[in-house]
């Protein structure tokens, strides 16, 4: 697995690409056809790939590498099982390659899944060795040589070993039986259908083949909320055709379970780990697995947390019941992943020393010692849940004999599921670099999960994906780079976000330069962008915790139990985490972190309101006051998510037309949806604190016209909740009943040529359509048929459409008109009215124009 | 309507250009949004366009206006019905000028259609008039102006008048009552569907607006083989929705009749033109169709003509029956197309005077001076039926007072059904301005038909188009250049082939330079390409003609009634048409054109076998026997279909994916198909005459492996008929009934990268299914569903799977398995296996990589 680039190509590589149309589907295994300037560089590729052994990842290997060589290089290789006489490209682990008595000195020291690339002579002629000391590592060892040829590099003379960070690189899909996916954002399981596994898993297989040629080797199925029946046994020769979809491509199966289930589904009249009945249940369930899934990777396990049954009701530790489970698996060479998300969500708020951040460390640092070593104790990378930005979980520095392995999160939940850009790599490896001093400095969090600190005998990267039906497997295009990224980041977390975003691109989008530059840039800005114009200062994502996770709601977080508190009041903003007067959180840390967080001034800004509760006027080290730097980053986010946009369509004609158009459409979305953070987030800023925008822009809004001032025919006003959801907290819906309904607004701005964008809510119980008039000429129209995430109006159903290069007079009338549809009301929230830039494209997507 | 190119602005259209995805639909009327580079040219178009007048058409071209510069400059006009008080483009006829009182001088002379585009200055503003005698002018006038956007060139100073060169500009589409199309190769009518006018006729509105784009003023719906009913009373509100589809646009119904109708549908006993009965039920019948479509434009006559009822019936004249009807249409303005398409198809072949080529001037010459001025003698371009070369009819030379219009095919009938691509224009202007010395020098076929001549009330042009429901309108992206191309010349017949070609591709493909130059080149090097490969020196095509007229079938002309006899036999091939010898056709031209042809010296190349009958051994003004001619000529148009291939390659990139891909496997076809042309023809010149070819090719086939001669597992040998449209005269068919079948051949040529074309049957009865094992390996497989017009194995289904990139070495078995699927039994032709070339995309179109 190798990730760089060579910039001195990248010259060549700005000839036209072939734009075929692309839904996704093949992700960054696209195989393209190499550029014709660089084609012959591959002419003395060998004609034969022998395989030495028949394991099925050797055989997917050897397809693998024909079907990739086909598709850059428009030739087909000749498979074979024993070296042929004539130039091969030769595959097979240390074990096959003494069998077949090559005359090579093997690599000792080699890690498990790691492989070597190397030109040698045999019989003769010249090959290309690929070998591992097992077949999965052969299998990576083919998609990097394919790498190599995607990125347009040299594979004549390659003497080249390459092993992985950790052993665990592991994803973990929330997948009910159901087929829905908890936190999903891209359609229905890949795995399960009403309650079963589905029929066709050409899909799956798919997936565990891009999982694969990124070195993921296993893959959790199911929700961490798991349904006991998956191990039921009926239901096992189910999980084994899952198991036999993955196998090929060296991804071992893995399974949530319910911690209750010698209960639930054993019969027995308890699931106290201590209890031998249970010992010996989970003993003779794993033997029964395994019968039927050999290569099982092991389980995960969510217990006491958010409703979960867990040890705690029969008062008996977290390492108990981890251990229960670990000494049936441990026949069979399994592990027990136990997640340390584990918090009382019923916390008193009132109680200004309670704190939900501290859980992680206070459930299990005591612990310590106590698991057994194919036990791994897998901890979210924050000890909230996975905000826009936290600090590392202290229970990473806090665990010196007990398995760990990072949890990460690829599908956006807090940051913006998907329907907004962020490329979270920068994020995971800020957490992965901070130093611990666990054991000095020098201890970052990726080499405590990897176990390289304490020498553990596994550990690791865990991420949640939730891929989904959609063609674009997460819903969003660019969002893959993210799973590619944590792919790279698992094998070597030492690569740069950048050259991650460049490789992805290259071998998702092509070698145009601009295109290359373009995305990457894109990419690296949009974590610190949707940072920007959503919780700033490591306040946490001020979304609506309590639903969607997804708008705006500021409130949401306060004055319940679930803890993602930000304290945010008249006065000032934020957690009290400090040991002098907080709650005691920062102690968690040993102390040279501790000494920076704990100290007001050193705390860095990001974390600042994370650790310390501040006054509104507080002075950053930016130099500004802490509201001022609320109402400056969110307009420069969403000043950013507006250039996003035009960076975009500067790729059009570079870009197939389809993925194109998806991405350009989600950018478009996003970079409205960034304006209704803003405004929720400053106008809600402005009222408590009472503290004005020094640059006077929050509040004021001089294009825009807010639909509750419109003359309304058989619309009627309401008010929006909470009120920084709409502008102006009110809007007008349609619940007459001789629709359509009319608003009118009249625009008494310059003459000129005017973009129209109509601010309206599009729920998910219906589709309303729209049409827009300028002076009684029907200019545009629309259908609120968006899939967002709520059935109300509010922030998370806000959204826009714009009209361009409208020629406006003072004294024109401006009419909407709303056609409402299955409970959805055609509501509008507001006009907004900006002059259209000149010499720019006027027609973007989803802008349909009606033939008149 | 101005057909120009600005060559200076080529240089800023290299800029990359928008690839949206694109059916067709559209066709050169896409709007596409103008260049970044160019779009400041626009910034100061005005922003209202004011319709004086409120006809329909006025409507249409003040919509068309606004969409046009919607789609191109991203803006929509302000449409107002008086002179707004701003600047403005204003649309109206003369006489809505003059109404609205505006201070212009209006030209004078300026003939019906025309138009004038004029900046001008009203009340202070800056305004482009839109004006023309007639509001059909004003439409042309908009689409005028928008074309000048969509080419990139300036509408700031304007004063342009232009006219049509002839009043009639028309189109006859071949559609059946029952929704099929005669010659139509493009899917269902767009306007009749089980016996009935279609309910949607969006798609017969969007084929008016192309029409009216191009200046054509009258579409003739139904197959001039026409079905009585469409005259019926019931029917006439079916075809009156037709007309008011049509309207808008300024296109006139036409319709084709029966001249039985009276006797058929009239409950007459006679339909005699000359019974007063009759000429009264003609009188009534079109008072009643003009009471229900008051603007129809005329009717088409196809009368004793292989088989429709016709004049003779009674003794009565051409000229009788057209009057009759001439008379009953005057009354509304009515037009009466009389088709000159007469012959005798039971001509007796052994009589060497016979000659259907004299049919339409025996007929119609001598009833010159008797038909009534609102009738039309349609005239077909040449004295047979569409053949790839003909001289131009004598016809069109032989009438001096009678209105004539020239029948064009922009339906490739004889010329690859739109299969093959084939650029009509250049055909089309080889007999437009050939000179027929009507009246002493100067007057060619395009002035006689225009009525310009002999100054007839009316003439001009009509096609045959045969647009049907698939999206690219005629089946090839490409072949619309022939429906654009029509338009043009019956605009103005002056244009060069080129302009026209360029044009259209800026329109249609934009205005990457590399992508027009590409296109045009293919356009106008199409036509002789398909020459060259089918029919030479003016034998004709030498296709089936008794069935498809699509693949070759030398001996079909022969030995029957039909008369398009090439009279090839041991000695020789042509026609003699000479008056001292032959069947005295060439008399019918007047002497100066008579003189030319009759000389077998002075006779042109490419139309001696239409004129002379000669030796294989005849010299040529080229200075090649007439039979290496034969095999010369075939070997080039082969080879140059193969190069348009890598033509269209080139663009990839530059051209939207679908676009590009459906012309490039039509292309990929042709290439194929061209060879089975070459093959077939020189073959059975070979086998005929005897003389071998001089270059050593014909008959010899070193790359090739005959299915016949490979190793079969139950498939079985056939004999093909004719013998020449398979390779051997022999194939194999998988009639087992334990399928599949199976043909293995041994390779025996040098190691190395190879290209294996598979030569098949792909019969329109089922969907064989092939796959392509090399040594044991699967390396391809498809299915044979195309629907080409055949149900046997024939030079009609014969097409090839290409599969590029196979590592050969001697020995190694290629082994095809053969899947038959109801009715077809996957027929195998041969193998032919070539050096891959190196460097060059191998994956092309079609060849779908099995995933392994």
């Amino acid at each position: 697995m190798r990730y760089f680039l060579l910039s001195f190509f990248l010259g060549v590589f700005t000839l036209p690409t072939p734009l075929a149309a692309e839904t996704g589907d093949d992700a960054w295994l696209r195989y393209a056809p190499v550029d014709v300037a660089m084609r012959g560089r591959y002419d003395r590729l060998p004609a034969y790939v022998a395989a030495l052994g028949d394991s099925v990842v050797i055989k997917s290997a050897q397809a693998e590498l024909i079907r990739g060589v086909r598709g850059m290089l428009g030739r087909t290789l000749r498979a074979e099982r024993d070296l042929p006489r004539g130039s091969a490209i030769v595959l097979g682990t240390f074990a096959g390659v003494q069998a077949a008595r090559l005359a090579i000195r093997l690599p000792t020291g080699l890690r498990e899944d790691g492989y070597w690339l190397k030109t040698i002579t045999l019989n003769g002629f010249p090959c290309l060795l690929i070998t591992a000391p097992n077949d999965r590592g052969v299998l990576y060892g083919v998609f990097a040589l394919s790498r190599r040829i995607g990125l347009g590099e040299a594979v004549s003379q390659l003497d080249e070993q390459q092993a992985p960070y950790a052993p665990i690189r592991w994803v973990n899909e929330w997948n009910n039986l159901d087929g829905t996916i908890e936190r999903g954002y891209a359609g229905p399981s890949l795995f399960f259908e009403k309650d079963d596994v589905v029929e066709d898993l050409s899909r799956a297989r798919d997936y565990a083949r891009l999982l694969a040629s990124v070195g993921i080797n296993g893959c959790v199925v199911n929700n961490v909320n798991a349904n006991p029946r998956v191990i039921r046994a009926e239901f096992l020769p189910q999980l084994a055709r899952l198991a036999a979809a993955f196998r090929p491509w060296g991804v071992r199966l893995g399974v949530s379970i319910d911690l209750g289930s010698p209960k639930i589904i054993g019969g027995l009249d308890t699931f106290d780990p201590l209890d031998p009945r249970v010992a010996n249940w989970w003993k003779e369930k794993f033997d029964e697995i395994y019968r039927v899934i050999p290569d099982l990777g092991g389980v995960v396990v969510k217990a006491d947390s958010e409703g979960r049954l867990g040890p705690s009701t029969y008062g008996r530790t977290h390492a108990d019941a981890a251990n229960v489970l670990a000494r049936a698996l441990r026949p069979h060479g399994g592990l027990i992943f136990y997640r340390a998300f584990v918090y009382d969500h019923h916390l008193d708020w009132r109680n200004l020393k309670n704190d939900r951040a501290r859980a992680a460390y206070d459930n299990f640092h005591s612990l310590d010692g106590q698991f057994d070593d194919n036990a791994v104790v897998q901890i979210k990378n924050g000890p909230i849940d996975f905000q826009v930005r936290e600090p590392a979980s202290p229970l990473f520095g806090g665990l010196e004999k007990t398995n760990q392995a990072i949890e990460l999160q690829i599908t956006q939940e807090y940051t913006g599921q998907q329907r907004h850009l962020c490329f979270l790599v920068p994020m995971w490896k800020a957490v992965l670099d901070i130093d611990m001093h666990a054991q000095g400095a020098g201890t970052p969090v990726k080499a405590l999960v990897a176990g390289k600190t304490f020498r553990r005998p596994v550990g690791g990267f865990v991420a949640v994906s939730n891929v989904g039906r959609d063609p674009t497997w997460l819903g969003h295009h660019l969002a893959m780079a993210n799973l590619y990224g944590f792919g790279g980041l698992a094998w070597n977390p030492d690569l740069s976000a950048r050259r991650i975003g460049e490789e992805w691109t290259r071998l998702t989008f092509g070698h145009d330069l601009r295109v290359v530059e373009t995305i990457a840039n894109i990419l690296l800005q949009s974590w610190p962008t949707y940072e920007k114009y959503t919780g700033p200062l490591g306040a946490g994502t001020l979304t609506d915790i309590l639903g969607s996770h997804y708008g705006p709601g500021i409130e949401s977080s306060e004055e319940n139990g679930w803890g993602q508190w930000h304290r945010a009041d008249h006065d000032g903003i934020g957690m009290d985490r400090t040991v002098a007067t907080g709650t005691g959180y920062i102690g968690q840390y040993r102390p040279p972190v501790a000494g920076l967080y704990e100290s007001r001034a050193n705390c860095p800004d990001e974390l600042l309101l994370f650790m310390h509760h501040v006054l509104y006027t507080y002075v950053l080290h930016s130099g500004k006051t802490v509201i001022q730097h609320i109402y400056d980053s969110h307009y420069e986010g969403a000043e950013q998510a507006e250039r996003f946009v035009g960076q975009w369509r500067s790729l059009r004609g570079r870009i197939d037309e389809p993925r194109y158009r998806q991405v350009l459409a989600r950018l478009e979305y996003q970079a409205g949806h960034a304006q209704v953070w803003r405004d929720a987030v400053c106008n809600w800023f402005l009222r408590k604190s009472g503290i004005h925008d020094a640059k006077g822009r929050v509040g004021h809004f001089p294009n825009r016209l807010e639909a509750e001032s419109a003359e309304l025919e058989g619309y009627q006003i309401e008010e929006v909740k909470p009120w920084e959801a709409a502008s102006g907290g009110k809007a007008v819906e349609c619940l007459s009943s001789a629709p359509p309904c009319v608003a009118s607004f009249r625009y008494e701005g310059k003459p000129g040529w005017r973009d129209v964008s109509v601010q309206y809510f599009d729920q998910n119980n219906g589709a309303s359509r729209f049409k827009l008039f300028v002076a009684g000429q029907l200019v545009d129209e629309w259908v609120a048929d968006d899939a967002l995430p709520s059935r109300r109006m509010g922030a998370d159903s806000s959204t826009r459409r714009k009209t361009k290069g409208l020629a406006l007079r003072p004294g024109d009338e401006i009419r909407i008109e709303g056609f409402p549809d299955a409970g959805e009301s055609a509501p509008i929230d507001y006009l907004e009215i900006r002059p259209t830039a000149r010499g720019v494209p006027g027609v973007s997507l989803g802008e349909r124009i009606p033939r008149q």
